[in-house]
């Protein structure tokens, strides 16, 4: 590994992971990115990114990119931006890339992700990131940041924090403002504490985050949803803080209209991350003890929404709540 | 009044209302049409039906259609299938019907019209019916009839059952199968049983009954919200039985794929009767001191959807939950 430049991977480089990426790549780091659908675009043309921290391109002869593990040389840093849902595809993906050293940085949505990599490559290689950005797909090879972008990481294991400030290192230096956190689980818990209603309201009604916002009703919801989320956070052993409902409602007041992935999910008829974003979530408190009724009526309601997939359907049925009527 | 052949007017001749009238115009009674849409069409080709129960059509000379209430003479029954959203238009429509011995059937949906009525026109006068049916509007004029289609019938005011016997005896002459109901608020809960999660969920999550039942999740949310509302229907006096709710589980699973009133008005952007099917019995619910969190969790989404129109948001608002984390 040189030291200065660590070769990197992005396995899944949708919007979130080309737009990382391409940052990586820009700042002088060889990357090799993993894509799937836009394979010749990207080798024809590269990447073309339009940012509100500065937009750029990255010219088709500096991009590595590849649509098969075959091809893949090792890695110091694998980045997965894959869809949770696509997580059954990850050990064909990652096999290739690992050395003894190889490190792994997962920003994918909702909880369970760094488990199931741990699980797979071991937990000492794992780090999660949060990823706090408004990125889309407007085009193959072509991306639109509109606002935000800074990532959170922490170790998965408390006695491996040097490989959070490791990866933070190298994205700060590529212009992604880049925090590491004392507890992985605060961060990601505390996405999650808006994650849970807004992906998973939005996607049930089809809804923006301005219409979820922007009314009492629906307002009193969101908030009661938060409200069950930070009960299990605390209980899982987070630190999570009751005025951060009352500031994540101010900044999505703030923020204008937002469709979440998941309502963007559902709309172009892909899977949703209701395992992953609620369903986790909802199991996680259910262990702890902590009632959640209206995540696991919106649970319920987005497995239903999902079941156009059979395959989804056998795996993730969820068994009655105790008792009738409760 | 001829006893034989009672004047009816048919307040707001949509699907239900021009089957139903229809029929009693088949059957040889002088029929008033209040429409508003298709006044031009019904008058120039009058009613073509098409119905499980046998095709028919009345012929335009034979059909009196009236778009404002100027032209419309007394009637014997007034019966009222405006939607309930509509309400506030019937007092411009009904007076000019009224004698003192007209009596009037709602075929509404939800909870509230006989009240809304009666306050109105007095309690005496008022009839509720159920509809069960399936019916749409395929067209200026044309109906389709596709399942079902009967009714039942109870007095608002239990000392005027005779009331209830009377419309029974009319629509029962006009190839209607019609119940007599001995309370009408059994009738009435009987049918927000069904209602409240059918029409709520489908709403909220553009969703048709078929993949509502079809699916262990959905299936074990809608037999929780039956729950509640049964336990509300109890509380305020009604004497339904647990039995029904499978009994209505079975029945809908063997009817196939059907879209909700509710489902249809939110795809084509009309309001939805999200007070008379959802508010009100929420309202009634928690008047009796039962709790109803996942009826009360699909009120606030559909208020939310419905929102688009601010006249209803004004209304509508209700206090949030007791305590922040109830």
């Amino acid at each position: 590994m040189d030291a200065h430049h660590p070769n990197i991977a992005i396995v899944g480089a949708g919007a979130v992971g080309g737009y990382y990426g391409a940052r990586l790549a820009e700042a002088g780091y060889p990357v090799q990115f993993l894509v799937r659908g836009d394979y010749d675009a990207i080798r024809a043309k590269g990447w073309r990114i339009k940012s509100c921290d500065g937009d750029f391109a990255i010219a088709p002869q500096r991009v590595s990119v590849h649509r098969t593990p075959a091809t893949l040389a090792s890695a110091d840093w694998v980045i997965v931006t894959l869809k949770a849902t696509e997580n059954d595809s990850i050990p064909a993906w990652v096999r290739p890339l690992l050395k003894p050293t190889t490190a792994i940085l997962t920003l994918q949505n909702g909880l369970g992700n760094e488990e199931f990599l741990a699980g797979h490559f071991g937990a000492e290689r794992i780090v999660g990131g949060l990823v706090f950005a408004c990125i889309v797909r407007t085009g193959p090879g072509e991306i639109f940041h509109s606002d935000h972008g800074h990532i959170h990481v922490g170790s998965f294991l408390s006695d491996q924090k040097a490989k959070a400030i490791e990866i933070a290192g190298i994205l700060s230096s590529a212009h992604i403002r880049t925090t590491v956190l004392d507890e992985l689980a605060d961060g990601r818990w505390e996405k999650l504490l808006w994650n849970i209603p807004f992906n998973g309201l939005g996607a049930a009604l089809d809804l923006s985050t301005d219409r979820l916002v922007g009314h009492p009703n629906s307002l009193a919801l969101v908030r009661g949803i938060m409200e069950e989320v930070r009960a299990a956070a605390v209980a899982v052993g987070t630190t999570l803080d009751n005025s951060l409902i009352e500031k994540k409602l101010r900044e999505t007041q703030s923020m204008g209209p937002y469709r979440t992935s998941m309502q963007i999910d559902r709309e172009l008829g892909r899977p949703m991350e209701v395992e992953a974003i609620l369903g986790n979530p909802f199991r996680a408190a259910r262990s702890a003890g902590i009632p959640t009724p209206r995540l696991e009526m919106l649970y319920r309601m987005l497995l239903t929404v999902d079941a156009r997939r059979p395959e989804i359907l056998a795996r993730n049925q969820i068994p009655p709540p105790d008792g009738r009527g409760s």
